[in-house]
């Protein structure tokens, strides 16, 4: 995994120093990603230098720094790190409590008729609270990101970043929410007893076959929006992938066979979508028979991975396995989704030089793309479900707004969440 | 219960015209709390009108006020209502996630590395989450302030309006958690599984006897604080109050005789606290026999309400009946606390009359001065329970920063909840 590093180096201000650190950093096999002097004095600068390194880089660098005349390493930091000190989201008051006035009306006794009319009226729990702004993320840890069981509190890293982007991307207030379980019934039970909490439930991180399970269970169970993120919102952003790169190589997606390597959450979530959109023809393969079983239910054929290479137009892999996918096995002119980050079952130079017709990495397929705009929507709208209309819209709405060049559009970008949230909220209002 | 209601009233520009408006006011019985001119046109003003009005106010007000010539009632406003519109929180980004190198570090690739930090070494949490200053506000909606049992989600807006003074008074993200059950046992089971999520737990608003059982098996299953605010907030502060009430009339409180009138969570908090402090003798009278057992088990007497207002020299209600305490009960002598709201059990007025040194009633300790400090001390320590050295510590610095004249000190000003906090802090590291 690459990891971005800080280096402060004080160097001599004489013509060549700089160059010579440089030098020893590039001899390292490590690229520079920027370079920031940051103080200096009569006769030296310190830089601060940010290197792209590897978990396993060699440490002698720092040695092999202070070894030059020239230069004197002054310490390490870490940004990644830097950022995360204290977490990165609060709970904030909407309003300034700061006169008795204010406290009256928003806590007592004020606050006693709004429970009051709300106790007599539920339905006004959506205008005076939170609740309809306010999504649960939930894990119980067990696969997350690549990384897989990590335990419940290792990944709450991960759900707060995703409540930062609810905030920043769509408004919404995101609520981690770790469940110390990983028995399915167990992990129902504490989301359902909990969920008059929210408006909607985001699941993240859960691994397969649980998640179905989960998921499934407790969509039976609620009156409100619940998502399993790495199925759906993952399938969303293929989709709009497969849109586009099935326009750029001139193939017709509904009238291609896929073949899905990889039948995890990822898997089944994209193998569902795009079987429901109406690809004919859907190859799948896994070791476990759990997940070829449940792709068959949904109508799609099992196959070997030599046999789904042989007879797919398109091939999406979401296996976590490193290179599973050899050059050799590529079919001319075959598209393929090589999405196992952060090192995918084939690089897509070699696809291309191997014959593929084109060929991605998951590094262009971000699915930070889709969430917040899902939920925003459904929110919206009041939806009691998320239904196929309402990930399709999203998937259109995604590949209209997507530039040209790239697979699916910059997650950072305000205007696309905008967009999405409203083709989804209006696909949820014409057939709730 | 007084309620502001907002009325939005045109009124010619003539002299005498507003004290015409005013009149009718003031013949309905009604207080005008502020006053305000919004707009004025040739020969009208709009004033808005902000009156304090019962619950079972006559409504004939409205009409009166439009049957006179002079002015013109367009439109109620209710402040409260509005003031809720949305919900009083959200949750926010710390950071502003604005380029793609910021998301890379908040968000994968980079969080990947603090996951797996935290997985190596689960201290870290505390560091690189926001776990660290995040309490839960827990409630099953119960017993919401004096309404009873509401449902979980009308309790909301309590939750939230606590929420939102963690944030003004501390800086604590406070998170509402409703639980949709009544059993114990299945709130016990909730919460612990979800408590991985937070620092801290606070329990709010849940009907006793229920509330001592899942309070005392959540200490002793989590190795986070959890305190019931309605128990210990509500002691600490009476206990602070009493501080500074006998000190006031002249009285030893260690050497007293304390009644306590009602024994819900409240009461037994209270009770508890006291006979912890020192108190020597405490009758209490309740009309469940649950109550007088638990307050048997802690060293407490049980008294029938005659009996114990002939024997107290301190007398506190937190029954919920008003008018409970007739005048005729009072001893000569006696300091009566009488804090069921809105209505008391004896009125402050007619139990001095009645001969007692000192009386107050519920809206002269406010409980807000206690929890924001008692939990942002206990997570500033790391404390893993609440000791009543902790208690004790935040009753003794809200009395020493009591203004004359008062029983708690203003629970807006935010010098003293730092002060509560530092206090309840080092209580926690003397004793830990």
């Amino acid at each position: 995994m690459k990891i971005p590093e800080i280096l402060v180096i004080e160097v001599n201000r004489a013509p060549g120093s700089l160059a010579r650190v440089l030098q020893v950093v590039g001899e390292a096999g490590l690229s520079v990603e920027s370079l920031e002097s940051i103080h200096r004095t009569q006769d030296k600068t310190t830089w601060e230098l940010t290197l792209e390194m590897d978990e396993d880089m060699d440490q002698s660098l720092f040695e092999r720094i202070n070894a030059l005349p020239v230069a004197n390493l002054v310490g390490i930091s870490d940004r990644v790190f830097n950022r995360h000190v204290g977490g990165k989201i609060k709970t904030v008051s909407k309003v300034a409590l700061n006169t008795p006035q204010i406290l009256r009306d928003m806590y007592t006794p004020g606050v006693a008729r709004v429970c009051l009319a709300i106790r007599d009226n539920p339905e006004l729990v959506r205008e005076y609270t939170s609740i309809g702004e306010t999504v649960a993320i939930i894990t119980n840890g067990t696969a997350v990101l690549g990384l897989g069981d990590t335990g419940p509190q290792a990944a709450l890293p991960v759900m707060e970043g995703k409540a930062a982007l609810f905030h920043t991307l769509v408004g919404i207030s995101g609520v981690p929410v770790l469940v110390d379980s990983k028995d399915p019934a167990t992990v129902i039970e504490t989301v359902a007893h909990i969920a008059p909490s929210f408006g909607a439930i985001q699941l993240e991180d859960i691994a397969a076959p649980a998640c179905f399970e989960i998921e499934e269970a407790l969509i039976g169970r609620l009156d409100i929006p619940v998502i399993h993120d790495d199925q759906h919102g993952t399938a969303v952003v293929v989709l709009t992938a497969l849109m586009n790169a099935t326009r750029i190589a001139g193939m017709d997606l509904g009238a291609s066979t896929v073949g899905q390597v990889g039948l995890g959450a990822a898997g089944i979530g994209i193998s569902r979508l795009l079987l429901k959109y109406g690809v004919k023809r859907l190859l799948g393969s896994d070791l476990k028979e759990e997940g070829l079983a449940r792709l068959e239910a949904m109508g799609g054929e099992r196959g070997a991975l030599p046999e789904l290479m042989e007879n797919c137009d398109i091939v999406i892999g979401t296996t976590g396995v490193k290179g599973l996918i050899a050059p050799e096995m590529v079919r001319k002119g075959q598209l393929i989704l090589s999405l196992t980050n952060p090192d995918p079952e084939i690089e897509p130079e070699a696809a291309l030089k191997a014959g593929a017709v084109f060929a991605a990495d998951g590094k262009s397929i971000n699915n930070v793309s889709a969430f917040p705009g899902l939920l925003r929507g459904a929110l919206d709208a009041g939806a009691r479900r998320f239904s196929d209309a309402m990930l399709f819209a999203a998937s259109h709405c995604l590949a209209e707004h997507t530039p040209e060049g790239q697979l699916v559009p910059d997650p950072l970008d305000k205007s696309i969440h905008k967009a999405v949230s409203r083709a989804v909220s209006q696909a949820a209002q014409e057939a709730p």
